[in-house]
């Protein structure tokens, strides 16, 4: 047996920044150092960030990765951690496709490189279109042990370079990660680091990225388990950290074998290789404490993921501040408190822009949190922006109510743009999946906190953080009221949410299967949701795609969010194949919603267009185009 | 030698629309034994529509079709056309993901099933996502013939169901596609079905889709080479069309070989069937004059590419009418003269917005249009609503520009709420590159015709529309002083394109090497452009991502679109690698641009702030926050 200290780096890279990444890596190699460490281990494509989308296509991206990694090994030498094996991820230029690979970097060279074998090409991740597959499994002798290195996926599919780990006679297998937050993934990701190591034979060490990347958010959560699955250290969630371990671990069957290959089952290539010659025993070093973070609960790490998605997309992209509207309401509070929270109170500004709808509590409740949070406040009374189109154009129903949102919109992006705050739109996922929002009205913004939050869920965060600060003595930052109170667009009177949707219960239910396990309505109403809600909520959903297309990015934390996890044409006539005939998706227009919006009657098929999408009102005798699932005083 | 008359019937699916695309085909194939046809072949996924993006995953929908392409075949068989072999494509359920796959329905019933091999997964498609890849390759003895079938992509890579057609003793190649139109693809696809022709050594025969789908237009242009390569019949770009051609082929080895399986080269297992034994000669039935259709222009086919994305994002989303704003300028003055093609001068809405700073040829040159083109027309003056902004808010320099611009865009959105239109969004690709444009301003839109259309090719579309227009003794629809006035925003007096952009001729053709082919900036460099204004360009795309996402869709004709087709990340440090300090979008802040927008002379680096986002100005002792690009002025 030997003793081998590994350093696992779960660092806050940033995308295409080649320069900002190796000055990160330099800085934790020489922590990683100072610690003893054997070896440091970075995550998946370190240098260049991750994920680099089409940025891996330009040769000229690629051409500067691989620079830039020869330059680092260099600069790690010249710094002192030259006899340090670093182990980076990088992109490996190809004379077609490059690779998702990984690097050992020691002694002032690049000493090897191999790439990842399995490209995930599901959900948000799309590698068939970036790289080419690795082929190659390198073992590499460190301190006396023999340690194997793979990358993310290869962790997860059967078959590859960690069935190999047994027959390379590994004692140790590291992985590189760039593996997105979700709920729940933490438990799954341990799960399988112990089953791997079980079946390989070998301990394992899983190093994660952490921080944001538009709409993702990497969790760090990097472990190490021993050969028999029990963990033997784990660092924090979404914090940068460096995670130091020590190891008993088998030693090397050769001290210090030749470079050399061989070809294991499948077809790997095994690349034997040995550095650091150092080998010490247990007898020698005292192994010290082990690290073992505290997980949060499940509120806890959501709404983790989300400042932490809304700290690196603002201050990434270098904007000093963030402006949102307020409007008493349960999502613009929660919106605001995780800026407050990502960027501190001082980096928000908040405008109240109260209308003729406006109830008097609005207006209370929103004042009550700025001052809570002592976050930047302003009121902009936008009654006389709305009478002065309202003296241009004439308008009524839905054109009217949305007139309003858009007024704030124009509102709040004259004031960013003046200022040069960046808009935070305060849309949940329940709106985001019904279309209940108004496209450039409170849609506007660049970045979405929320968007992938249920409204059920939304209140459940606020009464959490509110908790939270309770527990440690301090001020609840949301108005209990805010949270409280029934939930109202406030575009016209005495609204309520639930004139236009059913009970948010009841909904974010449908909806989370319909959207996060993609049931047809069969399976649906099997499930147990009532069959006309199906109908009716499904064709609310897909008939929304146009405005989730034009949405603002936010912090992935669901199994799917809406983004690249899930692709759907905007033009689509599936969901007519429920056998019904299009409906205005604001529901008045249908025989179950009459009353409502001022139709009392609406009869189908009775108008005489030649497209199948006509309602005829039998209230005002008034022909109904039904426009993308609503009819046009509903639009 | 035995004579086949194949048809191939271009149509216009749409997705989703299982029943409706079913109608089309039955349509079809009546018509296709109307023409005496001994087969008849549709496009690729011809039931579901194409492409069908995540519906794919969902077994509901697989299932669907499944189902209704055996009711079609009993459906056919009932409507007399049993015996017409009818090839189709369909989304087959399978037990873990589908496949893209052809049936060949014959006499009521589903006779062979086979999928496509190679899956696209690079550009616009992300078909190892979706699709498990097929392993049969069909060879169907038809009138005496032998006739392959496979799938598009399966035609563009070498090896797979392509190179088995010589071992399969085929006498025609039938490939069923979904590919969309492409500036020069058609020469391409040309050749390279010749070439394929050849190497089988069989006649091949090529139908693809026609109509819009979201971004894609499909252009049909489908077509018969024999197996010298020279073309048989051709069909029309952009309309459906039943191709039906005579082809004089080599019979079949065994008249009647019966259902059999045999493994051919690259281990792909060819599977033979026959069907419809009526066998022709040549001196039975004179062969009917072949069709060949007249090629578009260049202009004349991306025009129409436009015109067909339009009509069909307008029709198959049930829209009756579109609504646009008019400026006078050339980008309006195009978008609504594509609109009023697609949809007739009646389904076109304009409004005329102007401001304080509309120059008096604005307000004649919209006017000018409308009358030409007998479009509706109306004006809604916005002078007054900006000031009751400015009455509220104390906003200069790019703040108060762009709040013309969104004042405008809640007008058009607020008429189109009312009144049912989609709106079209007016933007050229020179602008959405450049992000010389405003978020919620005049981006708002549906759909935006002209998205993918260089500012040098709005002019020429415009000149060659006029100048059809001229020879076919009509009125030009486009004012001619549209064409030749100088580029403005008119958002602040005497405002021009040039104050902040090259020359459009310059910048059209950095833009088309850089977003069109990646080039880096040495090669960029390299190709002639001038090195100052690639390092500005390249910086001005990078930072323009955010407001691309938030874009409507609209019809790709380039080899590379905004859309799926470039996905890169919007939080991206990589153009900062150019080795300059980050520089104002707007160009003014930077020394070479001074004199502009009152900022005589910047310095960098003067700034305290502690990240590397901030410019000093000179000339008012202020620190200018950079932000996405823009100056805390500009942006």
């Amino acid at each position: 047996m030997a003793r081998l200290t590994i350093a696992l780096a779960q660092i806050n890279t940033v995308v295409g920044d080649l320069e900002g990444n190796s000055q990160r890596i330099l800085a934790e190699a020489r922590r990683a150092q100072q610690a003893q460490a054997d070896a440091v281990v970075f995550p998946e494509m370190t240098l260049t960030g991750y994920p680099v989308e089409d940025l891996a296509l330009r040769s000229s991206f690629a051409a500067a990765s691989q620079t830039e990694l020869e330059r680092l090994a260099v600069r790690l030498s010249e710094a002192g951690q030259g006899e340090l094996p670093v182990v980076v991820g990088f992109l490996e230029p190809g004379t077609g496709r490059p690779r998702n690979a990984l690097a050992v970097l020691w002694q002032g060279v690049v000493r090897l490189v191999s790439a990842k074998h399995h490209l995930p090409n599901y959900g948000v991740f799309d590698e068939h279109r970036y790289f080419v597959p690795g082929d190659v499994f390198p073992v590499v002798t460190i301190g006396g042990v023999d340690v194997a290195f793979a990358i993310c996926e290869d962790l997860w599919q059967d078959g590859g370079p960690v069935a190999a780990v047994r027959q390379a006679g590994a004692g140790l297998l590291v992985v590189l990660n760039g593996s997105p937050y979700e709920r729940d993934k933490d438990d799954v990701r341990l799960e399988l680091c112990r089953r791997r190591a079980r079946e390989a034979g070998a301990a394992l060490a899983y190093v994660n990225l952490v921080g944001g990347q538009d709409e993702l958010v990497f969790d760090g959560d990097s472990l190490v388990v021993d050969a028999t699955g029990e963990v033997m250290a784990r660092a924090a969630q979404f914090t940068e950290e460096l995670l130091v371990c020590d190891l008993e671990l088998p030693s090397a069957a050769t001290a210090s074998p030749p470079p050399q290959r061989e070809i294991a089952a499948d077809g790997i290539t095994i690349q034997r290789d040995a550095l650091s010659a150092t080998v010490r025993t247990g007898a020698e070093s005292p192994a010290g404490a082990a690290r073992h973070a505290a997980r949060l609960t499940d509120p806890a790490e959501i709404y983790a993921a989300l400042v932490a998605g809304t700290r690196d997309y603002v201050r990434k992209n270098g904007f000093p501040s963030v402006l949102l509207g307020l409007s008493g309401g349960i999502d613009s509070a929660l919106t605001a408190t995780i800026a407050a929270d990502a960027l501190g109170s001082e980096a928000v500004h908040a405008v109240l822009m109260p209308s003729r709808y406006s109830s008097g509590h609005s207006v209370s409740d929103a004042e009550d949190l700025v001052k809570r949070q002592g976050i930047h406040g302003r009121t902009v009374p936008v009654a006389g922006l709305v009478q002065a189109y309202e003296g241009e154009l004439d308008l009524d129903g839905l054109a009217a109510e949305n007139l309003q949102a858009r007024v704030r919109g124009v509102v709040v992006m004259s004031l960013s743009n003046q200022e040069g705050h960046l808009v935070l739109a305060p849309g949940n996922k329940s709106e985001l999946a019904t279309g209940y929002s108004t496209l450039y009205g409170d849609s506007v913004g660049g970045y979405a906190p929320i968007k992938d939050i249920w409204k059920t869920q939304v209140w459940e965060l606020a009464r959490w953080r509110n908790a939270e600060a309770e527990r440690h003595g301090e001020t609840p930052p949301i108005p209990e009221n805010s949270i409280v109170k029934e939930p109202s667009a406030e575009l016209r009177p005495d609204q309520r949410d639930t004139d236009s949707l059913p009970d948010y219960a009841v909904l974010d239910a449908l909806l989370d299967d319909y959207v996060g396990t993609d049931l047809g309505r069969g399976e649906l109403v099997a499930a147990g949701h009532d069959a006309q809600l199906v109908d009716r909520v499904i064709r609310m959903v897909d008939r929304a795609e146009y405005k989730r297309r034009q949405y603002p990015p936010g912090p992935k934390v669901s199994r799917r969010n809406f983004g690249r996890d899930r692709r759907l044409p905007i033009t689509n006539r599936w969901s007519f194949g429920v056998g019904l005939p299009p409906l205005c998706r604001r529901g008045p227009c249908i025989p179950e919603y009459s009353g409502m919006h001022g139709h009392t009657s609406l009869r189908w098929g009775e108008g005489s267009r030649t497209d199948d999408q006509v309602l005829f009102c039998a209230h005002d005798r008034k022909i109904l185009h039904i426009l993308r699932g609503l009819c046009n005083r509903c639009l």
